[in-house]
């Protein structure tokens, strides 16, 4: 019990110190992701932005491993925490971070702060856009130069991204390698939760909104949450 | 503190003055980009339609201006009324104030309140109508004449611009130009979130109808919002 | 004021004693028109079908007149029966009051009542099947032999129909015909509020299911509403 | 009344001792059914896939049979289990019975308990799986082979599942058979519903979140549900 408490003490100590480091080493893994699914000819740039991005995956797998041995715990650590595990897997997800830390920031600087659904908008909607945009990336470096591919430029691969996360689903641009593929389910199934909670959250706010002051206020004044 | 009292009296006033004027200019504005986009040949209606899209956005500015002026705020009033801003930037989605000037005609002649959820869907569902039609023109304007464009007229504009908005996406109408792209990322986030509202309201207002009187009143004799 | 009380008498009376023959005109309605859309030779079978229609159709009219005759009320009736002018108009949309129908009959019958959800469910569900088909033919009768169509028979008009109402959208059968896009259009909006019901039903009626007896029955036992 | 009780007893120790039999011959039927499609040549394998098929369709006649015997019902058996009567026709849909096997396992391992959301969207994910991937099955079955299809192999089929059951359709791939289409319809429906219940919950849950400890705990910690 004793153990328990001093172990959850210093895993609250690690996360805290952690916390900006893991914040700028997501921010890096993107931007070399990026730089090196991008660069179209083998050059410098290429070999300094995959060795960011190793070194940022080196970082967090360093995390995972201390805040295992902090836990206590055996085997059990993997299944308890999954979504940490998911993203030492797949650190693509990771970026999704930046929203926290976004979060955090808000409050430090005493912004006004905005109502329940308005941080859920912001949240998923940030989610959204980095998941996006991870997504066309990844997508995009399956995709090039495949035989039959309809996304040949990276800004079909963000316009295929945009159509597929809000479930409009042109189908003018389509992955069609599996690799691809793959990607594009799971991008659909995480989008679609995200999306919900979007949509969920303005629709409850915009009825907030309208019940509440029938006629004291112009609703005009009320600005929409994330505004 | 008596100060803030003054500017928000002031300001109150200034908006009350400004709704009829804005609201007209809001119509003008849409009508003559409307003819500026759709006339074909450059004549004298083009011009005089240009004319008058430029009078308008200077009101609009002129008012943001005013306001600007009589909150008293410094650069904070670009960043509290964040949706203002975007308005002065995009005119394009001023017309929706229109529904605002509706609502307010409504509430004037009298008519019969509509219920909470009425309120909404018509809000929204007017809101939706017109960021169609704006967002059918501006696509419009980019993707005429592109190269391999699908687009080929307005009437197929306003066909993407609906099947977008509803998220069916069929897919034979896209834009290909990264301008029209651009709107078409925009025109899909609002969408979905006023689209959300109508159909979440809808399903509401569903749901209460059959949970209130069973068997008292036929459904069919409580018409629908928005009737 | 004692006026009105025997206006709204007599017309209950009137609605209750059309109930059945406008039941039955609904249904010839909707069956005349899909002989009339579907033969495709000129025949007496179409001749026959054309006048089945139009007697529907004028006892729809009769039955509007009357029932403004009863109101006591000028113009504004109109206005404040803006869904059944509507359905004078568009008497295409007239089919869906069988869903009454079988409400009414369910409740006759000592049906064991379905639960708020499951009529919600039952009451869209039947709405958007109806909605799908008679939409379907709308479309087909505009489409057929237009060129560039890609809506060849009326099994493509009725996958279309699904497609559209789902927002799925694949796209592979679309419009083309100025007159089947109005009324896709007119498709998307009805289909999307029904679906945003059904929808929406189900998951609160999920939601319920779970949050009550946890462990008491197997959720196995608790049959889906409409079953 | 008491003979009723002595049913509803016998029927729920058959039940019990059915459950594993059932679950495992479920688990056999998508298997043998999965090979018999997927198999190319006909071959013993085919021929063994085709008995166990036939096999476990045999054992759900059986429970259905024995269970209508036990409840002492006349033919109304047949509509008060409507769902049961359903998947004995369909038995393709029963493999979604492996959902609840997998659900009373967790509750055996004594596993920390989910949330309700969480256990909604476990419950619907997993169904919603399972009914992608036995659809994909069925419809590829179809189409394999038909003239102007786009579904060539069966990682196709997947993809369309996918792109059909998140709504997103694509179109890049569409059944084209009739028999396709009718069970893609039926996807669209399920599938629908399904997710409704997945965003609908994820939502909620997300809202929930935020409006408990506001700074309390740092929202990363509350794992989201099935992890």
């Amino acid at each position: 019990m004793d153990d328990d408490k001093g172990n959850a003490a210093r895993t609250a100590r690690w996360e805290e110190r952690m916390e900006v480091p893991l914040g700028i080493a997501s921010g890096l893994f993107l931007a070399g992701y990026a730089v090196h699914v991008l660069a179209r000819q083998p050059s410098g740039v290429v070999d300094v932005s995959l060795i960011v991005v190793f070194a940022s995956w080196a970082l967090f797998l360093v995390d995972y491993a201390v805040r295992w041995r902090l836990s206590g715990l055996g085997l059990s650590f993997v299944h308890k925490h999954l979504l940490d595990t998911v993203v030492v897997v797949l650190p693509l997800l990771r970026p999704v971070r930046i929203v926290k830390v976004y979060d955090r920031q808000l409050r430090r600087h005493g912004e006004p702060r905005l109502s329940l659904y308005g941080r859920v908008i912001v949240y998923s909607g940030l989610s959204t856009s980095l998941l996006g945009f991870t997504g066309a990336l990844a997508v995009y470096q399956q995709e090039r130069g495949a035989p039959g591919t309809t996304m040949k430029t990276f800004g079909d691969a963000v316009w295929w991204a945009c159509a597929t996360l809000t479930t409009v689903g042109y189908g003018d641009v389509t992955p069609v390698t599996p690799g691809g593929r793959t990607i594009a389910v799971g991008m659909m199934a995480c989008g679609l939760a995200l999306l919900g909670a979007v949509t969920g959250s303005f629709s409850s706010w915009m009825i907030e909104i309208f019940s509440r002051g029938e006629g004291q206020k112009p609703p005009e004044d009320t600005k929409p949450p994330g505004s």
